[in-house]
């Protein structure tokens, strides 16, 4: 069989599987999240097991010890996985939830009802966690869920995908309602993205070329981030201790992560007062300062940013600063350089945190606090299958409810137009 | 200058308008929305002249009588638009609107507010009055706005344009918040479609085959429906004058609009009740019957039904109709051939009319009133911008609130992730 029918054939069992998943109770779906979180911890010998073949395989092709560690299962991290697996099952059900209703006129009464959105594509690399994640999520919120990992984790992902439909079928949910894209063939990607009969939505996650790479070729909607150049801006009159403990998190805390800080902007008012003491502080966490002219003026040691600078994601210890002439040219830079991913203003003028809030139009948008709370977790959404700065549909960080749709049903009594 | 750079130009000076559109109150917009309505009024004899032009040119290339007369411009349809543009200064502005807010335990105040998308783009066909419509809920949301129409309406829309941005230049407001694409170049939708920088939405409005070629053109988002083959389900126990009602309403109020009934699923236990009688009242008013094999035994002059019937959206008095053993049967049919507009059943039993809410995922579902309700005006949303049958962020009926996204708001004082 070619693999364009291999791909459809997927999606139509998918396609098949969501209709029925739709309607199955709360109830069932936490009982086979429940017995999923219990077969991954009694099986976490199996898995580790096959978990080996990738690693051996990754270690023989010259992966980097980094990948090399992200894809390999341990104990710990197959606790992991049960636990957050449990975590999703103690959460409340979008679906069936009614988030408005009200009575027309004619006396229609008529409200929104959240359903699931049908079928989603998840497409990701490396770690054979989110395998688990993201499939605990889809099937709580309704959705029948095809997983592609990379190639490199293949046999993980496979032995996961077996756990987690030993679990549906002990609960007569069909197993299709999750299923692991078993071909490590590069053009089952881009099949699975032409199949806009069946499949109703694609989350990438990974790197920004795999993310540009499903944009470009998709005919399915997308809801994707590329990038995270998050700001913090410094305004003339902050609270410079809470500045310095806002900046050292954003930046240090887990550098490698999108929500975390890549541009500081200072007001010119404070930046004499607190870019010298702001700079010892960062180096001593060991991270390199990239300036304007301004800010070399007043760290000497801070190498010379280029126009490239403002656009860029670090993903590492390295921080691009800035001195700004007031909370407009501060807005501008973001406006202009920005990747519509979080901002923090810290301030202690109340009609600039106000304008702050207001004006910045990014996907998450704080005041005096650190740019990492940009988090479905942190949030308060439970957990998070994603962050979005497409605006479209989920803008943010993306919890249950995102992958959920509303219909509006109507109740009458015999109403006709006239 | 090409035609992609002229595009590109349009484009950047929405986006730029629509950073400054986002900040705009809602009494100006407002105030420039009821200016624009009286320039309307006021300027109708230089409206209709220039509408002439199109109109001579459309007599001449052989338009068909219909066509010419939705591209016609009257009085009374520019009072229409003048009375559309006031009907939307009066409904509530979404933007600013803080649509949740919650406290998390570390103290952070999290909320989520409603911001314009950007910029839109409407690829529409010969109804001029969509220039108009468009344009005003655009602005109100605070989005800027491409206005794309056919080149058989150009000099009427490129009239229209010119009176709405006058009435933006008198507020202050960019005129480049609404603009009309001038050039009736073809290619000039293609560039427009490859913009993803610049252009958040595009909205076609007008047959499938528009809609297709955009879909497969753009790398924007678009949001659209093909087509509209609504159902409505007899149950076996329905009132059967109510039923005939809301058939008789949904089949022939307005035959050529996607939300007319299209579909006729009959329980077969109701069927030899009601189907003679039905297919009396429905002759009489023009209808042409083509039913499945029992139908045409109960309706003798009933023609038979091809598989194809069933996927018909006919928009003229043809009605396909099927006998049906269970409500089961009917949502599988519904499920099968639909096109997730809009289903309605006919029924008095309780447990079924809640089977069907709750399991027919369509746009929008109905018990005992007619599927012509599916219309954002009729729903009560206000002025509408277009139906959506794709799930991802709008589906059904679409107004103001749908041409908004969430951004999250923090308040803090001083947070970090530990």
């Amino acid at each position: 069989m070619d693999i364009g029918d291999e791909m459809r054939q997927v999606a139509d069992r998918a396609r098949e599987a969501s209709r029925k998943l739709s309607r199955i109770s709360t109830e069932i779906k936490n009982r086979a999240l429940t017995e999923m979180s219990e077969q991954l911890l009694q099986q976490s010998a199996y898995l580790i097991q096959k978990n080996k073949k990738d690693v051996d395989f990754a270690v023989e092709s010259g992966l980097s010890p980094a990948m090399i560690d992200r894809l390999t299962l341990k104990e710990s991290t197959i606790r992991d996985m049960a636990n957050g697996i449990k975590e999703v099952a103690a959460l409340p059900d979008p679906v069936g939830k009614v988030t408005s209703m009200w009575r027309r006129p004619n006396g229609l009464m008529v409200g929104r009802m959240r359903i699931p959105l049908g079928v989603i594509g998840i497409i990701y690399e490396s770690r054979p966690n989110v395998t688990a994640d993201a499939a605990a999520l889809c099937l709580k919120s309704g959705n029948a869920v095809i997983l592609r990992g990379g190639s490199e984790a293949i046999y993980s992902n496979i032995a996961i995908g077996r756990l987690l439909q030993d679990a549906l079928r002990k609960y007569e949910i069909p197993e299709a309602a999750i299923q692991v894209v078993e071909t490590t063939d590069r053009e089952a990607v881009y099949e699975l993205l032409q199949l806009e009969e069946y499949i109703d939505l694609i989350i990438p996650r990974g790197g920004e070329d795999l993310i540009r790479a499903v944009v470009r070729q998709s005919r399915i909607p997308v809801i994707k981030h590329y990038k995270g150049v998050c700001h913090v801006f410094v305004d003339a009159d902050a609270d410079l201790d809470m500045a310095a403990k806002i900046v050292i998190n954003g930046k240090t805390q887990r550098p490698g992560v999108c929500n975390a800080l890549e541009t500081l902007l200072v007001h010119r008012e404070a930046a004499p007062r607190f870019l010298p003491e702001m700079a010892r502080q960062l180096r001593e966490q060991g991270v390199v300062l990239r300036g304007c002219e301004k800010t070399c003026d007043l760290v000497p040691d801070a190498e010379a940013a280029t126009e490239d600078d403002w656009y860029m994601e670090y993903l590492d210890l390295i921080l691009a600063i800035r001195v700004v002439d007031s909370i407009d040219e501060a807005m501008d830079h973001i406006a202009r350089y920005g990747s519509l991913h979080t901002e923090s203003i810290v301030t202690s003028d109340y009609a600039n945190a106000q304008r702050f809030l207001n004006e910045v139009n990014s996907s998450t948008v704080l005041v005096n606090a650190s740019t990492r709370f940009s988090d479905g977790f942190q949030l308060g959404l439970g957990a998070e299958i994603g962050i979005s700065t497409t605006k479209l549909h989920a803008y943010g960080p993306m919890g249950l409810e995102e992958l959920t749709t509303t219909k509006f049903i109507i109740y009458g009594n015999g109403q006709v137009r006239t």
